[in-house]
């Protein structure tokens, strides 16, 4: 689209003010109403070397008030700390929270065309980013972020003339860099490059708008004008039901919670030795996780006094600290609710060579929040494909993915839940929350079969740890760790 | 995404039987609700030779009220007739009104993958099938359509055992046709086919569900699942407003109607001679355009009384009337209505070597239906960017398209109304509504202005007509339609 691309007309000096100003007010006008709607805008900038996505980003925000938007400017290439983190992961933690804007100088789309353009992709590879940026904006956008975005264009002659403008200068020549000179050198190329990724991207949910960026002013009156009409748009779709897409994903057959047969037994002498030995195995594999930079999520989900966090525990004694975090999960806090449901997930995330271990996960959106009413059956519904796409983009990227289901039947957990409260030091572990979710036992259990069913994939399949003897489900937890990861080094 | 799919668990034969009968009811339920909202509804089956499409539509419309629903079968291959359309033509004109169900026993999917594997379209013929598609689509949903596209999905080997059990039988035999078999035998290469194509046009908007066609019950089921959540889903976003995307055509600068210069003239000889000489010429033209077989559209837009009828005239009297139709215009018929407010064009296109004049057009959304609030802002906002897609597509399809402005400036058309007045035999031309619109004229030149910027495209530009002298008008429409009748048949 960018090669069709033929400049707007521009209106005369004065009439091009008139109507800048009046967007500006517009604009302005809209922060209250974004507020109140909590709706998150994402404005994203990209476009070629030196055509003013910063200067553009001044322009627009003059009149927004600094409490409701932020800037980012991406760095063209990331960190060393940040190539031990998934691609999409340093631009997912900067989105937006609700009732807010977050302007982007840069985005996805930089790395993707400079990594190809240095032939650093392959084509599959390539494919493969794409697909990563079309699923994460369509998981954006339908959980009700805005997503505008920007390409300002200049012409290869215009660009060569800014480039020397701005070289002639001491105190402006650090702003041209090497990808700049690169970029005017092989302006054909590039834009073969940009034209290709703006129609690979083009989404209905999400679509581009070109920016004639030669003159600032009126760049700027064309983005507010698009700007202002995607505002407008998405203020008058409330509360939006999005069409579920089906969950085409490779799943493995799973038994029903009723189906599973918790009478699995260890003694404490068989305990005691298989615990030694598997701990033993599993301080050695850390030290070749780490040396082969495997990343680890280990996810555990389970009825309240299942025997997570002793189960957790038996794992981590074996751990070097330094290389391990676990992460209670409890409910978001208001900066989280605030954002993608995923997000505190994506912030979480073990870099590289590290283990997490998640206490309660991003399951909660087909359990708890799917119970409790705090969000829709529409946001429950597509959660399962939304889930099973995160852990795909996780498991691209090379993580471990172990989930654990931690089972038990309903007469263990009253009589758990009976010795917490006669216990004054486990008292605490016991609280009224609890006894509500006990009696909504039979719908949680239909949830779990439902959950269980529809995010079983092969590459993140659910274990079924019997819990009902804390000994058995521990060691069976540790047997699969070390399993897992076994594999893990060995095909590295 | 067809070759990840993995069927879904089927449920026991009990379960089954009750959760489709619970489906269709729920089905029978939303059939007044379809009809209240206005929601067209466009179920459209895919999938492999005798899966059993005709079936599984038969099972799922048992219980829809006749009136409430039409099935339509596509023929695997355009006829002789359909061939002389654009390629969307014969598929288009097929979508449901508003409240309705249109059932599609294959649709555009099977001629695209057909020919593609039959070598008869190249990759490049191929994207642009795909983007017409994708586009089509777009428009539909856009403006308010449900398309929920099933694949029904078998193996090589369930399809070889239907194909040997319909041939045993003289009174089945008939069902199996070459392309069953020819697909059997190329499973793998027709899987591949398949699977881009689901790839390639499997949008937010209108996405793809697989559905394991082994046992027809089952199928039904799978089927009524996706339906039922799709209606549930499409019922909850009443008046939903869609981005508006860039108006991205090529677009050649044009005159504000105020800046048109309304004095040329031309005397009565000078107009008989070239009158004369014209008419001549685009008769022979007519002649050529028949046999080369080229389409082509004339579009008249214009003021009351500017001189359309008139005008039309002077170029019909020179053609073949078995090779030209005109076209009037007026509101649309309460089942135009009901469809997607380009249908009642689409359904109007000549067929190749032909001619079609329309009095008036599909302008009348970003005009009257614009100004009497006869649609949102939100759809002729839109409007624009869809006009442009559809003469666009026009256009590959390989049609002239000639759109005229016929200009006259506010007093003459005063003058006109009151002859028209005063002239017993021409009363019946003018009508209250020919004033009220008089009162809007200023509207009506802002809105006119847009419309001639946004879609004056290099492939269909406006031609603007100064109208004051009727005489001056006729002669340069009739020298533009010769200039380009003669420009298409010298070029092919």
């Amino acid at each position: 689209m960018l090669k069709a691309f033929v400049k707007p007309a521009k209106p005369e000096a004065e009439a091009l003010e008139q109507e800048r100003k009046a967007a500006q007010e517009k604009l302005a006008g809209f922060q209250m109403k974004i507020k109140e709607a909590g709706l998150p805008v994402m404005v994203i900038f990209e476009g070629w070397g030196t055509a003013g996505k910063g200067g553009t980003i001044r322009r627009v925000i003059r009149n927004i008030d600094p409490r409701f938007f932020k800037v980012t400017a991406m760095a063209a290439k990331p960190s060393e700390e940040e190539l031990r983190y998934p691609f999409l992961h340093r631009y997912l933690k900067e989105i937006p929270e609700a009732g807010k804007f977050g302007f982007f100088d840069t985005f996805w789309m930089q790395e993707v065309v400079r990594e190809k353009k240095k032939g650093a992709l392959t084509e599959e590879a390539y494919h493969k980013w794409i697909n990563s940026i079309n699923t994460a904006e369509r998981s954006l956008t339908d959980n009700g972020y805005l997503v505008m975005k920007f390409f300002l264009h200049i012409s290869r002659k215009e660009q060569a003339a800014r480039i020397k403008e701005l070289q002639k200068h001491k105190d402006t020549a650090w702003r041209v860099n090497e990808e700049d000179l690169e970029e005017n050198k092989l302006y054909d190329k590039y834009l073969d490059g940009y034209d290709r990724y703006l129609d690979d991207t083009n989404r209905s949910i999400a679509p581009w708008y070109i920016i004639d960026a030669k003159d600032a002013k009126w760049a700027e009156l064309q983005v507010l004008r698009f700007l202002n009409q995607g505002i407008e748009t998405a203020l008058q779709n409330k509360a939006l039901a999005v069409p579920i897409r089906q969950n085409v994903f490779r799943l493995l057959p799973t038994k029903k919670l009723s189906e599973i047969d918790l009478n699995k037994k260890l003694t404490e002498e068989e305990y005691k030795k298989e615990l030694e030995e598997l701990q033993d195995e599993l301080r050695v594999l850390h030290n070749r996780i780490y040396r082969k930079r495997i990343p680890v999520i280990i996810a555990y989900e389970g009825w309240d006094a299942a025997g997570k966090g002793g189960n957790i525990k038996r794992i981590t004694r074996a751990l070097d600290p330094r290389g391990y975090v676990v992460e209670p999960i409890a409910s978001p806090e208001p900066h989280e609710k605030a954002r993608h449901y995923l997000w505190r997930f994506w912030t979480r995330l073990p870099k590289d060579g590290h283990i997490t271990i998640f206490d309660r996960t991003w399951y909660g959106r087909v359990m708890v929040e799917r119970l409790e009413g705090f969000c829709t059956e529409n946001d429950w519904q597509r959660a399962y494909n939304e889930i099973n796409e995160f852990e795909q983009e996780l498991h691209n990227w090379g993580a471990v993915i172990i989930k654990f289901w931690v089972q038990i039947d309903k007469d263990t957990q009253l009589a758990r839940f009976t010795e917490r409260q006669d216990t004054p030091e486990k008292q605490w572990k016991i609280t009224d929350e609890d006894w509500r979710n006990r009696e909504k036992w039979d719908e949680y259990e239909a949830a779990v079969d439902e959950m269980l069913q529809k995010t079983n994939t092969d590459f993140a399949p659910w274990h079924i740890l019997e819990s009902n003897d804390k000994l058995y489900a521990r060691i069976k937890a540790l047997r699969i760790v070390v399993k897992e990861l076994k594999k893990a080094c060995d095909a590295r």
